[in-house]
């Protein structure tokens, strides 16, 4: 006898990449941090009394929420500290949108989006983007037909690499009859301006979601953090998150990253520098790619050999990077920004991969 | 205007015991071990290089649940680790029950149930524990007749510390229809013999609940498990449980608090004997309490003063318990067991309480 929802035995759960246990594979296929984090870590960790676990953590992480809060010029009541982006995205759905009702995205767009909506047993909006990867000015008017309670929209956009600026954020919301949802994992790497926290005051739809993982090299902490009208987070905060979602020591971690914005602005300026000079070393050998202000690359394969081919000749040289078997994204790959030395040494096994290739005889 | 869903908007949050900021308080009102975790978590601490936090962490804490295999003698694919028990529970509930169906549970019982519940949109069925503090011998009838798809159920029981024996929960998970969810929180210290696992072989339909919290002082780590047939815990696994649930450095300290049963077992030794002493002397000056197979006592007040005024009363030498204000509690108060001296420190406080009341002239 089998006891799951029928929602549940329906779907499929998400499949994150792959993550070797070895040393050996080069891995830029999770838009993962080549740099390490802050020395401050090291410092939290260290000197941690381990005595101190003995007792329940502070609930709200209120310390990192003002820290936060700071940082963007809003109130610690605008700020939930949340295990990581993806427990703000179930938050957001949990509290706002009941099953059975639409949420709206984006085609492509982050495929966790689907998996929570399926667990909360909500249909899905789906508008294709634009052959510029970005949402067709209809966009907002086919969510409102369509009724949807929430519209999640990842901004850079992944796996394209795209920027919508504030400007069209800030129009979208105000378009928008649901709450949007604006996923700004790869923000840090925008490398311009951009500061889309000052529309929260000006937008009581809009939530804003940061993580650490990418930005402050941290993904092994699980720690994000979201922004919004108080009207909003207070639910979140006060109902529907667990009482104790961020144990003690990666709080202190997480308020020792992100107060060292030194640290993690050299790591975005190292980021972005290789990735313009990759981009361009990418396009010389007839991978080209759209500008992308992400910590990764969209790159589209060359007549004669297929996408799925490279990603599998490069795993064969101990080199991971992402490949989907979706109809719009089949014909590129996601690869992820690495180190200097890494990236000339993704840049030398496709040079032979695809010098291997002539494309006109295949 | 508000976005909130209709259920959330009516419910209240989870209100936890007070966690006051200073070190002159002593706490004995949420359960926590007095004494310090193992010493291998501080190796842990020491050691750990904060390079390996740019990665995203193992997605299914294998290996901690590998020793929690061997340690319950069951399975890998029997275990789920989680984000300490809430997670556990909230799981169970999203992968299993239907919002609208009802969540059985006795009363009291532990007041994150309820809160649980109405993020589900799930309605109650409460059945009253007898004066033993136990369900009734109709209680698996009284679930099934209304439909429950999901019993709670706290054993050793919360907040009064007795406890069912295996037999009595494998004969409550034969007559149940629903999943039986066993919440173990309090296990480690029963201090007689009692070994709920060998149940899961037999009860496809039981899941246990464990945590670090309390009997491996780690409340301020955020780690828990569950154990259950395989076909309960796989979609829980690796449907509804968030990709990268818990973070690597936690990961890595609960392996080496659990692989420490040298440790926690002593730990274990010394609360069940403080608890015993305490419980003693506790009566001797006219505040019982049931047998406890916990690490708190559920004591009642005298006559002359209640149970409320004695909590504020300790309250204002410093000392913190739990006082709950519902109608089968309001006229005791739930004390955890804390170090001898601290122990002491608390008889003291009650004895000028109670020795300032007289119940003749009150």
């Amino acid at each position: 006898m089998s006891f799951e929802r029928e929602n549940i035995r329906r779907m499929s759960g998400y499949v994150s990449g792959e993550q070797p246990d070895d040393d050996r594979t080069l891995k830029l296929n999770t838009n993962e941090n080549p740099y390490p984090p802050s020395e401050s870590v090291t410092n939290i960790l260290r000197e941690f009394d381990p005595v101190q676990l003995r007792r329940y953590p502070p609930p709200t992480a209120a310390r990192f929420r003002e820290l936060a809060a700071r940082l963007h010029g809003v109130d610690t009541d605008n700020v939930i500290a949340t295990r990581g982006g993806d427990e703000l995205l179930r938050l957001v759905i949990t509290t706002f949108v009941d099953p059975g009702q639409p949420i709206g995205m984006t085609n492509p767009t982050y495929s966790l989006y689907p998996v929570l909506a399926q667990i909360q047993d909500c249909p899905l909006v789906e508008v294709d983007l634009n052959d510029s990867w970005q949402p067709p000015s209809t966009f907002a008017q086919q969510m409102n037909d369509a009724g949807v309670k929430l519209t999640l929209l990842v901004n850079p956009h992944a796996p394209s690499g795209i920027l919508l600026d504030t400007q069209e954020i800030g129009n979208l919301a105000d378009e928008l009859d649901s709450i949007l949802l604006l996923d700004e994992a790869y923000v840090d790497f925008v490398g311009q301006d951009y500061d889309s926290a000052e529309l929260i005051d000006k937008h009581d739809n809009l939530i804003i979601l940061r993580t650490l993982s990418k930005g402050y090299s941290l993904a092994g902490l699980r720690f994000g953090y979201g922004l919004g009208a108080s009207s909003l987070i207070e639910p979140m905060l006060t109902k529907t998150r667990a009482s104790y979602n961020l144990d003690l020591i990666s709080q202190q971690i997480a308020e020792a990253a992100l107060a060292d914005q030194t640290t993690a602005g050299n790591n975005w300026h190292r980021v972005i520098e290789e990735r313009e000079r990759l981009r361009d070393l990418l396009a010389a050998i007839g991978l080209p790619s759209p500008a992308s202000h992400t910590n990764f690359l969209l790159v589209s394969a060359p007549e004669g050999i297929g996408a799925e081919e490279i990603y599998k000749k490069l795993k064969e040289r101990y080199i991971l990077v992402r490949y989907f078997a979706s109809p719009r994204l089949s014909d590129k790959l996601r690869i992820t920004i690495g180190t200097r030395s890494e990236n000339e040494q993704l840049l030398a096994a496709l040079t032979e991969i695809l010098g291997n290739t002539d494309p006109t005889t295949a």
